[in-house]
């Protein structure tokens, strides 16, 4: 197949710009490799709010189910965060895509990148040849059971599930990633506390047998808060259900000392989307100072998935040329930064 | 007053042997300062399982119940960890000691020593003054909501739910905290998502209004756990809910490079209990090597409780000078290491 229709959500804040870049190396990957990308765009998020009243339109919705594979840049506004009382919201539109899309696994790779170890908080000493690859859940758990509020009575809540069926395939995934890798799986959740960590416990437990070379452990989501910065080299793969996946993996995220180049992959049965993980950082928006390559690693996750691996590793090899070059983005090299759209031009023209 | 009644829970793991430091140290209190206090022992979590069958003995919950204070020293056993079948589990004991005495207020103190930066696995430039107040509530949210478990279906849940009356409180406590210190409150929450955490942002908000002088500001739980490393200087009080005030606490912990110094205080309408945060640390457990100044600045947490000033003051002061000249254990010194005994000892001979 040398065919694929790509939906393309650019969604809010810098999540344009970084998009942008994506598409303009997608085009030299179709030069370079004869592919045929077909772009469709879709409205999506707080930009969506504004011109539909729907942060997922349901002619997005459409374009990512005919998609081979979607490329998404970022959600979320302030003028919504600092209203309790919106009854509309970005991240509804993002939810529901995950779940619409079944994407069950949102896999981060993280590792450190020898000319810019320095930009971390972190020491050398504890972060050099940091390698951690993070399964978290995406379209279950607390953020998908019920949720209620009664006003009057002052009252919230919100309701935690899982079942075996929504557990073990993100399970069998982080079993299968870590054979390929160092071997060893990490579940981290509150087994100690909540009923439905005991049961991702038990089921990885049971899941184990079938992966016998992999050594499984466990760890509680607070240790591993700690474990992450005190000794980041201890994980290889880590496997967790949705919410503690969203706090561990964005703090992992600041391990390598540049957020600007972390990818993330959400893959389903069916589909798959690709996103940065910074977010939609809406003070930089629009000045061309935001780092694309997040975004174009997210775009080799997918050159990956649509198993056009020769250009997939082709793009790696640029970015990484690009950034050992220090062609780079303010955030990377303040003495002599290069704009978003220069370091994508870079990249797309070494392909 | 000058008699106070201490209730006393050495618990698990190197609880028994940092408590003892506390206890030899409030002798030397009450001898320099002509106070009284009775001590009076109770079990509890895995220690009281295998001796009553109950991690939380009726007459431990009385001797609590009926102090003025309670001490205590870690909670914890790996051998209930991974045995995911357990009906009986150490860690239910705390949470039912919490519960039973309304203790709603986890209070943690972080700051840097200057003698011991460098042991922090972050750089000297981004933790250098750091000073955070951490306020968890402890009694609600998904800790204490509704669990189930339907072992033949493969389900589990866990209710997260919170009323107005179970966060009013702790925001009051936190905004007066804040005046005290340098004026700035943070929510951590994910408002984004959860119901509970929107009704906390409202009743945050509404609190505000008594405390003009306190700038609030808001920030979602997954970006928390990576300010909390690029930038830990933004903090000066955080006030949380329980689940995420588990996490970010640790997580915390990690910046001073020093986990067996932090102490904590939980506090109720008329009961508190003071604990070092590092749990019970089993490898340790008999080998002289625990770090008892969290433990004994726990101690100093809850002389202020108990209005004795003076005394926390000078223990305080003790503490200080044996860290500065380097009379710490092997985690703070691991050339001429003092045992845990050794460091109490030479704080109480300092008082
Ligand atoms: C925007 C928000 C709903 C989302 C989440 O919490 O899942 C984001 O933080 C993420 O991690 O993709
Ligand atoms: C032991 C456990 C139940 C407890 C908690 O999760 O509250 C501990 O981690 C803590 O923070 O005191």
């Amino acid at each position: 197949k040398t065919n694929f229709k790509i939906a393309v959500l650019p969604g809010d804040g810098i999540g344009p710009e970084v998009v942008a870049e994506s598409i303009k190396i997608l085009d030299s990957i179709a030069e370079a490799f004869q592919y045929q990308f077909d772009f469709k765009y879709g409205l999506m998020g707080a930009e969506a709010i504004y011109k539909t009243g729907n942060p997922l339109p349901d002619e997005t919705l459409e374009i990512c189910k005919a998609s081979d594979a979607v490329l998404f840049g970022a959600i979320g506004d302030p003028s919504f965060d600092n209203n309790p009382d919106a009854k509309v919201r970005p991240e509804q539109g993002l939810l529901k895509l995950r779940k619409e899309l079944g994407l069950f696994a949102n896999i981060r790779p993280l590792k450190t990148y020898a000319s810019l170890i320095e930009k971390s908080p972190l020491k050398r000493e504890i972060i050099e040849g940091t390698d951690i690859q993070i399964f978290r859940e995406l379209v279950s758990g607390i953020y998908f059971g019920e949720k209620f509020t009664d006003e009057e009575a002052g009252y919230a809540y919100d309701i935690c599930k899982y079942n075996r069926d929504e557990i073990a395939p993100i399970v069998h995934m982080a079993f299968q990633e870590a054979q390929k890798r160092r071997k060893k799986l990490t579940l981290i959740d509150k087994a100690n506390v909540l009923d439905t960590s005991r049961l991702w416990r038990k089921v990885c437990k049971e899941i184990a047998a079938e992966y016998p070379d992999v050594a499984l452990d466990f760890m509680f989501v607070d240790n591993a808060a700690m474990q992450l910065i005190l000794n980041p080299k201890h994980f290889d793969v880590i496997v967790t259900e949705n919410m503690f996946g969203d706090i561990i993996s964005d703090e992992a995220s600041v391990i390598g000392g540049s957020i600007g180049l972390l990818p993330s992959a959400s893959i389903g049965k069916e589909n798959a989307l690709f996103e940065p993980i910074h977010g939609s950082y809406p003070q930089a928006k629009g000045k061309g100072i935001a780092n694309p390559v997040a975004s174009i690693l997210s775009t080799a996750m997918m050159l990956d998935y649509l198993q056009l691996e020769q250009a997939a590793e082709k793009l790696r090899q640029s970015v990484e040329y690009a950034i050992e070059n220090k062609y780079v983005t303010v955030d990377l090299n303040s003495e002599q930064p290069y704009s978003t759209s220069e370091v994508g031009s870079f990249i797309a023209d070494y392909i």
